[in-house]
């Protein structure tokens, strides 16, 4: 019984799926080479355990404006993903074409409940 | 040839994905009947034509705080969203439950290229 509680709440932490929307400003002169960039990124990305989604938005009014919208199964995997390789060539590559920082705000994914 | 230019620009054009980022701001006292409606309006808008993402989120901090994900293969099929019985089902349903207007951004869906 208390085993089954036990797992009972572990499981559900586990399936606490995370979304995070990310908005991008990039220096006009980089654009090229930072879809450039990101492309590898995503390419590696949708590749890692647990994760959903990695879309790469452009605002078409504002194309020097990003989102990056990333899902993953759990809070763990979305963690995992700034340990990676590919996240950290990507991060240090668009560094100094970041016009002003990146602001991310993390989510809970409620639906689609199961992926 | 010319046939095909046009063929070519017809494709292109269709081909542009589109993913719209939408702020929804609830009032508190009506946040589970919101996740309940729009539970349904998330249900039926994935089996549309055209549709890559319905993703809901709630920002855990301030659970009146929701964001609304949702990708169209093309403009066209986006636009059609606007037009199904089950999005104005929620749209009549929510309105007296918004704490304040909907604030929604269209992009390009850059990456992933193909769906």
């Amino acid at each position: 019984m208390a085993i089954s509680v036990f797992l009972s709440i572990f499981t559900q932490k586990s399936r606490t799926m995370v979304a995070t929307v990310v908005h991008v400003f990039v220096k006009p002169e980089f654009v090229e080479a930072f879809i450039s960039a990101t492309r590898e990124n995503h390419e590696n990305s949708v590749k890692e355990t647990g994760n959903l989604r990695f879309d790469i938005l452009q605002e078409p009014g504002n194309p020097t404006k990003f989102v990056f919208y990333e899902a993953y199964a759990t809070e763990e995997a979305a963690a995992k993903h700034k340990e990676t390789a590919h996240y950290m060539k990507w991060r240090d590559t668009v560094a100094p074409w970041m016009a002003q920082p990146r602001e991310g705000v993390k989510h809970t994914l409620l639906f689609p409940e199961n992926k």
